[in-house]
C-alpha cells in the first residue's frame, strides 16, 4: 500500500484574479491526477479557489490545515485539522506536503510557507511569482526552487516530483 | 454542503490487547457509519488497530496526525498530517475531532489527549477505563466524560453526540 | 558557565486558595534558591500566584508562556513568551523546564501538563494533590512523580533535582 | 510595573562576517538599553553572536527559542525556552518581541521570520539586507518595515519604537 501523493496550494487570501484562477485550475488538475491536497482551508482567496478546483473534479480530497478553531473554513474542504498554532499552522501545511506551489508570493503569510518549505527541504513551485520573488527565493536553494508560467506547467513538474 | 463528522481515537502505543482490538473494533464501526477517523498517525498499539479497523471498512478515510517527519506512520493511514510539534500535536487531535474516544487511558501520552479534549470542551468517551481513570477525569467535567463499556456503546454514544 | 536551573509551577487558574498559597510560598522558594521560574504566565490563579511569590524575594526571574497575544499576563511576569500555539503551550512550560511542580492538579489543564511532562521524562512534584490524582499519576512513572505535603518539601524535592 | 521591552535578533546559522559581527554589536546595544533580547537560541551565527554581545555589557537578560530539546544551546544564552515546536518556533520569537531585527534575511529561516513578523504585525528591521531582500519585503508593508545600514541606525529606530 502507498499513499497518494499530497501537493500544497498557498497563496494570498485576498482576491487576486490571477492568483485566484490558477489556483483554481491547479486544485482541479492535482485532483484529476487522484493527488491529495492540502491548503489553509480558509474560507478566501486562493484557498478557497484551490479547494472549490479540486471539487469540481470527479473525485478528490481536500485537507484544510486551520489556524485555529475560529476559522471561517471554505465548503469545498472535505476534512479540517484545527492546528490551534495560528500562523504557525503554516509550517504543517508544507511539512505534510510532498511539494507545495504557490499561487503569488508577495504577501507575509505566502511568504513565509515558501520559507519554510525551502528550510524543511520541500519543493515549491512559484506559478507566475514576481520578479523580485523569484529573485529572492530562487538563489536560497536552486535545487529546490521551480518557475512554472501556467498550471499545466506546475502540473508537468509536479508529475516528475511525485514519482 | 456539510463536512462528514470526525472521531479521533487515542490510546496507548504499546500492545496492550483489550485497548487494541478495542480500537480496532471502534475505528470499524467509525467507518461504517461513514464518518473520518483521526488518530495519532503512528505504526503502534491503538493508533494502528484504529486505523485499521477503519480500512478493513468499505469506505473510509484515515488521517493521522504526526508528531514529527521521522515518525513511522500506520500503513492504514490515508493522510498523514506532518505536525512537526512533538507530543503538542495531541491538541490538533483533539482540536479537530467532533468527540474523542479513549483506548485505555493509563498512559501519559493518552492522558494528555483527554485532558485537552476537556480543556477545549470536546466530548470524551472512555472506553473500559479504569476506576481511577474514570474517578479522575469524570468530575472534571461531568457533561463531557462518557463511559463505554464496548466499542458498540462506544458508537451508540457517538451517533447521539455528533447529529 | 552553567544556566540557572528553571522550576515550573503549574496549576489550576481559578483562585483555589490551598493551590493559590501554596503557589505563592512556593514561587517565593524558588527565586531564593536562584532558581528561575516559569509558568503559564496568566494573570490568575496559581500562575499568578507563583510569579508574585517569586517577586517578592530579593532577586527573581519569572518566564510566562502565554497561549497567545489576547491573554491578559501577570504583572509579576518578568518575560512573557507568546507562544500563539494555545493550550499546546502546556508542552512548552514542561519541556523548558528541569522540574514541574503542580499545585492541585484536579483540572483539566493542569492535568495535561503533568501527563506532557512524564510523556516528555520530565520529574513531576505533586503538592497536596488529591489522592485520586496520585493514584492516577502514580503508576505512571514511579521514578518521575514525586509527592509533596508542603511548599518546603517541595523545595528539598527540587534541590535534590536540580542538582 | 512595566515589563522591559524585548527585542529580537535573526538572521542566519551560518558564520557569514558581517551578520555575525553586526549581530553582536547589536546585541551589546540592546542589552545596555536595559531591553531584553531574544534569538532563536542555538550555537551558532547570529544566533550566538547576539547573545554573545548582549552578555558582554553590564547588564543583560538573554532568552533563547529553541526548536527541540536536542538543539545546542549557546552559552550566553541565560534562559532556554524548549518549545518542542521545530521550525514554527520562529513564529514564537517574532510573536514574544516588540521589534524584530534580521541580520541578514538571504536565507530561509530568516526569510520565514521577517514573515512571519509581517504577518502579525510587528516592527522589523532589515539590517544591511541585500536590494533584493527590501525589494521583496518592503512593499509588503511599508509602515511596518525599516532599513538600517548600521546596528546603531537599528538602535535608534528600536528607541523611537519601544517608547
Amino acid at each position: 500500500m502507498r499513499r497518494k501523493p499530497v501537493i500544497a496550494i498557498v497563496g494570498t487570501s485576498r482576491e487576486v484574479e490571477a492568483a485566484v484562477s490558477n489556483a483554481r485550475a491547479l486544485g482541479r488538475s492535482i485532483a484529476e491526477q487522484g493527488w491529495v491536497l492540502i491548503t489553509g482551508g480558509r474560507n478566501a482567496g486562493v484557498m478557497r479557489a484551490a479547494a472549490e478546483g479540486a471539487k469540481s473534479a470527479k473525485d478528490s480530497l481536500t485537507i484544510g490545515i486551520l489556524p485555529d478553531s475560529e476559522t471561517e473554513v471554505a465548503d469545498a474542504v472535505d476534512v479540517a485539522i484545527v492546528s490551534g498554532i495560528g500562523e504557525a499552522r503554516n509550517n504543517i501545511i508544507v511539512l505534510s506536503a510532498d511539494a507545495v506551489v504557490a499561487c503569488g508570493v508577495d504577501d507575509p503569510g505566502t511568504a513565509s510557507e515558501v520559507a519554510l518549505a525551502l528550510k524543511s527541504g520541500k519543493h515549491v513551485i512559484l506559478l507566475q511569482a514576481s520578479k523580485t520573488a523569484v529573485s529572492f527565493f530562487g538563489p536560497m536553494n536552486e535545487r529546490l526552487v521551480y518557475q512554472a508560467r501556467s498550471p499545466q506547467e506546475a502540473v508537468d513538474v509536479l508529475s516528475k516530483l511525485v514519482k
